[in-house]
């Protein structure tokens, strides 16, 4: 091995300033968050049809409903009681109180605000296995990598803000039709920001070498994935070419209903 | 419950025939098997580009790389000697005996034969996530599921050989410089059907209710599902809209080659 090579690794070896480690988390969903994805272009220009929209909001509950699950994976391997009260925040938005509704309730009202029943999604029949296959890897990445690892791939929430503030307004703007089911996104506003803000914070802490930093920084790149590959499948089901694979959800009306009610 | 329904629940709960049990796993392999996947429609049509068949040989290789994996998941829940020594065999086949090549150094010598290196296969950079989700997908679910839909989930490999046979007319024919990766194909010609007999029978013998039945049957379905996906994203990706995700491989001659070297 030449000098340049060994002077590479030395570099790489280097311990990141927090707000160098912290850019490089940015830098990632700048290019890999998927407020980025054809899916999420189409339907913030108004250009999804009412089938596309229920297959994603159908797809996309298989997904909030395997969240509290997820974070309960996290919370277990925690042996640090102070993460624990904190992270349990995060199952208690998504699964409520038994009185005011979280946001996995939240979302089946969006599900009913596209024409489908709370059935349909509760029943798991018709999701797109490709969406099963991803989130059931998100779990799994969670339950046994480095705890570093599964609270930082939990940092695509500091891009979820944005994303949701452009998403409600393309929704009201575009699917009024919609608006009766917009309540999980107002929630999420608020509830992001601080899970990414405690997240950050607790990962700048813990991430303490070279190599736990660049596997923090590749966390949150498995992540991204995770999500993006949800939309890949979304895209090539229902909107181009437009194959459901077979069982697969198929809108009642899909090539030319258009956006309208 | 009315009276139509309660007999649809004894009905449910008959017994299936032998040869209507079979027929069961051979009109999902109809519908569901991956014969039937444009992506290999293409393929056999010739009307892939080297690019593309780059792309497939690379992320198959992650799937095939699993498969001694899967398959030492499935032997290691077999109470059953002389089921343990027959499953034996498929790691053998895949794995070889250190002389003879097995089925993983051969599709190696397939993604050589493509123009890619066996580095790239061997490094796993650029696989689409999506198919390293559904290959996780099955390892897992021949480890959770109960031993027979472990068993009933390899029962694609009763559809394989018809396909391969097909396959390997096709590759010759529309692609003759494939044609020093090919012995992977041909071994699978008896192979699979070996493997297929055994397994069947087994799960034939095993599957002593009809609730048991029905679940050998979702568990062929459930393979059938990851094999699509498996091609789902390779479309996606690399045909159209031809989208590989954020890391992925691309071919470095998209668009336009052909199919000539």
């Amino acid at each position: 091995m030449g000098w340049s090579s060994n002077c590479d690794v030395e570099m790489t070896r280097t311990l990141l300033s927090e707000s160098d480690f912290i850019a490089g988390f940015h830098a990632i969903g700048e290019e890999r968050y998927h407020h980025k994805h054809p899916f999420h272009l189409l339907m913030h220009e108004g250009k999804l049809t009412r089938g596309q929209l229920q297959a994603w909001a159908l797809n996309r509950y298989y997904y909030q409903s395997r969240i509290p699950i997820k974070d309960a994976a996290i919370l277990a391997r925690s042996e640090d009681a102070d993460f624990r009260r904190n992270w349990r925040k995060r199952i208690l938005d998504h699964d409520g109180d038994g009185t005011r509704p979280g946001g996995i309730e939240k979302w089946l009202c969006l599900v009913e605000a596209t024409g489908l029943s709370r059935e349909a999604a509760l029943s798991g029949e018709g999701i797109l296995p490709a969406t099963c296959y991803a989130v059931q890897a998100y779990v799994e990445f969670v339950s046994t990598r480095p705890l570093l690892e599964a609270v930082a791939s939990s940092l695509t929430e500091l891009f979820a803000g944005t994303l949701i503030a452009l998403r409600l307004d393309a929704l009201r703007r575009h699917y009024p039709w919609l608006s009766s089911g917009l309540d999980y996104f107002t929630g999420r506003l608020t509830q992001a920001p601080e899970d990414a803000d405690f997240a950050l914070t607790w990962v700048v802490k813990h991430a303490r070498t070279r190599q736990e930093q660049d596997q923090a920084h590749a966390a949150l790149r498995a992540k991204c994935d995770i999500l993006w590959a949800q939309l890949d499948a979304l895209y090539f089901a229902y909107v181009n070419p437009g194959w459901p694979p077979p069982g697969a959800f198929k809108p009642q009306i899909f090539q030319s209903e258009g956006q309208s009610r």
